[in-house]
């Protein structure tokens, strides 16, 4: 007898089929002589009810040690069932616990995010952040299905790096050395020469660089992996680790970047609202009311596209008084972005051709010699999702740009490399995994959308 | 006029259609009236010829600068090759060259792995590291299919740990601190505490732990992530950051965990039989001889499976006079392995219920007292490819085992909750994604088979 998942039952109501369930206890409820007991296996949020009496049970000695937590194996009918709420039971012939869960940490009450931040190894038992792990799941093979149709390669790029593609800075140092005993340093750059890697090495912040390496080889990559920030930010939009998505494309500008962009933003969404429908349904119930009506707002609406220009114009047209007053040049603040996109336009919105001055290295320059061809998705609610640009193919200007940032081009060397020989033009841009996991639950904080979230004085379990 | 891939061009064959195509330059020749130019776009390993008279070229002053690396954009229409080798060619029309490759470093001769390792920037352009980029993406993407297929969560697990999943120690630290100025360190307790994370914290070398705790609530899950290691081995077998794939599956046993590593593999194999073949016959030809033989040996025939009692009966039977002699408890050498897989069985073996010594405490203790129910395929040629195991689910056993392992229990009281609240009969296995792609191409060295390989004293690009 096959062991069937509740995600199978249920979909296929096979009344008088035999099947052995396993799964974990969520609720109990008994009678004189029979127990109601409502088991889910993670396969999805809904429970199947077993009909246990207790003379049809194996375990007679335990059934009354039964509570949530515990783990069960049930052999039984399926039955159509005369609950409200649901097509069919489980009438249990033997009914085996597999393990018993005493004072259990999750009771049927709900529970305070915070709380189950602290127990981060058991908060995927709970209906949300297992609604979560299903949908990142779900989002993250539609990320990839997304790219793979369309003839994208996906590349690894390296998680330890010697370079620091934004130039924030603020990067994890990656060592093996034993700090215990390092000597007291007065000549630092030795001690990096007794290092794993010969010198000093950090934790990616971006895989762009490398990914580009691999477009002018290939046409169209991407990449999926983790990246890192040693910011000291404790607030519930900033992660010290994240999962971060970053196509780059050869022979494409910066109108091609956005299309694809918008498009795979849209499949995203609905592929969800295809695939993940009664998980979302729990985040529209209990999380943010509007859910549905955001997702479709992104799904069905045309991104307005304007330029940073224009942005500004229209910020200062509002006579909206603002806490930074905005002027040309400015980088935008996120009550600039949520009222462009939530007052202004009500959609979402993708700003271009920002002032070089608050944009990296890497962009390309416009003609105007003053913006350069970038572009950020900015999402009501939420503000920037996405940022990319076409990127400076032309060594000259690359060159010219480092030099005026002061950066050491003689640790770029592979990077120009790429405009040496045979450049073209090409263009590409970063999706926060998260943020996105974030948009489409409406859960409030970016620790509840990733397993064990890292975040400064916490990397526990 | 759409611009097409070189790998639908090839594939449609369509004669008289007007196109557009861009890529690089392989070769030229050129005859007094035309140039015969092999261009590639990365879709695919073939290339496509484009016939270039000099006065239908927008670019005629540039012409003579062509060579290999240059990127080009030619608009033309397609036509019956006469041509040995090719179904198809492109008769130029206009011909604009994006960008020129004046002393590219990669010229039409073959140039040696080590070499292309030092241009690890540029190497994706050669025809060999351009199919392992293309096998590599494919094989990515089988491996999400497999799992996703069959109702296996995708979890991601953190990177960034503060446990030592292996125990083996060789862990890379990560530090925010700023190590020019680290106080002379009698205390590094409290070093730590000013870190970022008020710990001392690593980069993972699993995320089996934390997947586990995840399928104690979804049922089956799947990582697929960068693991590390801070071993200082310089050979061609070991990263010190490759990608890993750890399923973990509840409610399930050692042989079904086989069944599924064996169904995964196999998988993965005719995926690549199916979707790769122009790629791997690359491989075949210039690489590895063997190689379809190879693959269709795992992929046809059922792995043998036999306990590391009865292994080294039959190494004991054999005769062999081994380098390290064959005794029970010892851990299998690769000798030993490479014997059982290509001398006595010539197929890929399951070896299970390893001497509980020599592996990890979380595996579960049979009956015996003696040995774990733990299993490693092992193929020809390469040796352990997959390890796994049943886990410990019992809370006493576990604890019991940890403490003969003078493990600290209380760092790793979120584990032992899983056995504590609802346990349950689980089992997981790992997949060095690297050493598949190695199995796959043949390539001999590892650090051919990943972007940007990370080894001792290098972490360049």
């Amino acid at each position: 007898m096959q062991c069937h998942k509740i995600v199978q039952i249920l979909r296929q109501k096979a009344v008088g089929e035999k099947i052995v369930v396993q799964g974990w206890v969520k609720t109990v409820r008994r009678s004189k002589s029979v127990s109601f007991i409502d088991i889910n296996d993670g396969s999805c949020l809904t429970n199947l009810q077993v009909i246990a009496e207790q003379n049809q049970t194996t375990d007679e000695n335990h059934l009354k040690d039964l509570s949530t937590g515990c783990s069960l194996r049930v052999t039984g009918t399926l039955a159509a069932s005369p609950a409200k709420g649901q097509d069919i039971e489980l009438q249990a012939e033997t009914l085996e616990i597999l393990g018993l869960a005493p004072d259990y940490p999750l009771q049927k009450k709900r529970h305070s995010f915070e709380y189950l931040r602290e127990i981060a190894h058991l908060r995927p038992r709970t209906n949300s952040l297992g609604a979560v792990a299903r949908i990142r799941s779900a989002l993250s093979f539609a990320v990839h299905t997304f790219f793979q149709e369309r003839g994208f390669f996906h590349i690894h790029t390296p998680i330890i790096s010697t370079g620091d593609c934004e130039g924030a800075g603020e990067t994890f140092t990656v060592t093996a050395l034993d700090l215990e005993n390092i000597p007291s340093s007065t000549n630092l750059a030795s001690v990096w020469d007794d290092d794993f890697f010969g010198c000093q090495a950090n934790l990616t912040v971006s895989g762009q660089l490398e990914a580009e390496a691999y477009a002018m080889a290939l046409g169209n990559v991407y990449t999926f992996g983790p990246t890192f920030r040693a910011e000291n930010s404790n607030t519930s939009r900033h992660l010290a680790e994240f999962w971060m998505i970053e196509p780059e494309m050869a022979f494409c500008n910066l109108q091609e970047d956005i299309d694809i962009a918008e498009q795979f933003i849209k499949y995203l969404v609905d592929t969800l609202l295809k695939d993940c429908l009664e998980d979302l349904e729990l985040f529209a119930s209990f999380i943010e009311k509007d859910l549905f009506k955001r997702l479709k707002n992104v799904s069905e609406k045309t991104f307005i596209r304007l330029s940073y220009t224009e942005a500004i114009a229209e910020l200062q047209k509002s006579k909206k008084s603002f806490k930074f007053p905005v002027a040309w040049g400015m980088d935008l603040q996120s009550e600039h972005e949520r009222y462009l996109t939530e007052v202004i336009f009500g959609q979402p919105v993708v700003l271009t051709d920002y002032p070089k001055t608050i944009k990296p290295f890497y962009m390309r320059v416009n003609e105007d010699q003053k913006t350069v061809a970038a572009m950020d998705v900015l999402f009501p609610g939420i503000g920037e999702i996405i940022g990319g640009s076409q990127r400076e193919e032309r060594q000259d200007n690359l060159v010219a740009r480092m030099n005026e940032l002061n950066m050491q081009t003689s640790e770029y060397e592979w990077y120009i490399d790429l405009r040496r020989y045979g450049t073209v033009p090409h263009a590409g841009f970063g999706l926060g995994f998260e943020r996105m996991v974030q948009f489409v639950t409406g859960m409030k904080n970016i620790r509840d959308v990733i397993p064990f979230p890292r975040t400064p004085g916490s990397a526990s379990f």
